[in-house]
């Protein structure tokens, strides 16, 4: 998304930066480690997290190589969430490019991911306060507690809307919330600020969640880079499943029960239950531009502005 | 061991209060994280590596309830490893009681794991200097090469024992020198010490491995508190096969290709492969104790000494 974007183009240096120092942290001398980790430096991402906390460190006093730094460590502590997250989806496909476990077995993946956080934690404790490293565990805690709840609330046809919001909360707002305040954090910003950030992050987090869960119903494989109605597939009821299924819809309630997955799929292509959930993730992104407006006015909070927006109109 | 053993009684009180810090960092306010983690709280396991921090305290100067928290992280930290390591061998008893991935499933055991990390990171960030924090995080990437080695030479009949001595380093040796040296380290002892600790931490670490992986063979389920004989059925060959295979037992051999795991027990039990690896689990004893009686000649150092010898002779 961000690569593509031209209205970012004040970041290019710095991403090229981020890329490499992302890189270099990708790198074992054990040979077998290091074949892992090669797999996964092969393809940066998004970068949206890590983007977020340059964003930040902008609003304070701090430098330039330190910043990409705790940037970089956002995104290995991601990525860790994502080999980690992809063994309990069951996912292959990830980036468009098979997953860690996939390839290598689930026993790799999950101590690829251990060695992934472990290695955003070598970055934190070289770049940033005690304050910051206590954060960045709990949001993980807080990851940890959304991925488990999930499990537990897998093809339940009695998923509330109430225990939804608070899972995507745990399970991805929080980080865009450390992302975006993390870097303000340790730039010395002022203390408002980094509350304000604290709460854009978190909105934005919200948004961008609901648009991925409606993404895996509404969009194909191919642009997804993965494949689409997996979360269905998997047991995952998402908010437009939720809001159907409250609304009373006996027909997908029959789809689910009975494992029929693609009725299920089509029949929430064009529901209302996807349209309010559409309206839901427009919310949370009304109110992150309402907080963004409330920022300094400059360069780097525009560009802000602009990544919001597109998170709520992004296609895969 | 520590427990049934009265000549450690001086740390009594210590340890009553590191069950009780450990206790209280196993509680969530999420209910089914709650549930999870009030398992592991059940049984507080040999608490060797916490025990190491304790002592390694005693050489300089620091709080004691400072010194018990970051024993508590050592732990919770060593319980996050057993977690994961679990899932890894498909163990289903740990510790005489059903391990967390086998009454909750792998993907709650994987996040619980990582939670468990996180939540030492929590403690050390509180209790901890950044470079301690590092030490914790390059000993997490050393357990991870060292397990992941471990899964690429399953069932490999040509690994040397070079590799299996470098991976029981990684595993097992890495934690018990951090364990010893760090409350060393916070407490600002003596660097002299704190690197003599370290040696001493990583040789008894050694000798540890070693005995476990003896007793695999040798002992009983009942004594172990879980299989015995697990390692060879899951295809991880430690050094009384490997000295056997390096000196041409061509019957272990063929037993090890049919699969044949009884018979392979049976032979090794009264193997020269394995009185040669106890003669080396004293080797690394040895070399232990004589680092050790160049520390001061304390209360604490003494019980060292004894825990290093009852390492050797401990039959679970």
């Amino acid at each position: 998304m961000l690569r593509e974007s031209g209205s970012l183009g004040m970041f290019n240096t710095d991403l090229i930066e981020l890329k490499k120092i992302i890189r270099n942290n990708l790198i074992d001398n054990d040979s077998t480690v290091k074949l892992l980790l090669n797999d996964l430096a092969a393809d940066d991402g998004k970068l949206i997290r890590g983007t977020f906390t340059l964003i930040g460190g902008s609003f304070g006093k701090i430098e330039k190589e330190k910043l990409i730094n705790i940037s970089a460590g956002v995104e290995l502590l991601h990525l860790a969430t994502l080999v980690h997250d992809d063994i309990i989806d069951e996912a292959n496909i990830r980036r468009g490019k098979k997953t860690i476990h996939s390839t290598h077995g689930v026993k790799s993946g999950l101590f690829t991911g251990d060695y992934l956080f472990s290695q955003a934690y070598v970055i934190f404790s070289k770049n940033c306060s005690n304050k910051s490293i206590i954060d960045v565990s709990e949001t993980i805690k807080s990851i940890c507690r959304g991925e488990i709840n999930q499990f537990y609330s897998l093809y339940s046809l009695d998923s509330t809307i109430k225990s939804y919001l608070k899972r995507i909360s745990s399970k991805c707002a929080s980080l865009f919330s450390l992302s975006l305040s993390m870097g303000a954090y340790e730039s010395n910003a002022n203390i408002d600020i980094v509350k304000k950030l604290k709460s854009i992050g978190y909105s934005t987090g919200m948004a961008f969640q609901l648009i991925d869960d409606l993404l895996d119903i509404t969009s194909s494989d191919r642009i997804l880079g993965k494949p689409s109605g997996n979360d269905i597939r998997e047991g995952i009821y998402t908010l437009p499943v939720l809001y159907e299924l409250r609304r009373g819809n006996a027909h997908l309630r029959t789809y689910l029960k009975e494992g029929n997955f693609d009725e299920a799929l089509n029949l929430l292509k064009n529901s209302a239950g996807l349209k309010k959930s559409r309206e839901t993730a427009q919310r949370y992104t009304n109110k992150a531009l309402i907080l963004a407006n409330e920022l300094p006015n400059t360069d780097e909070s525009q560009a802000l502005k602009r990544i919001i927006t597109k998170i709520l109109l992004r296609d895969y």
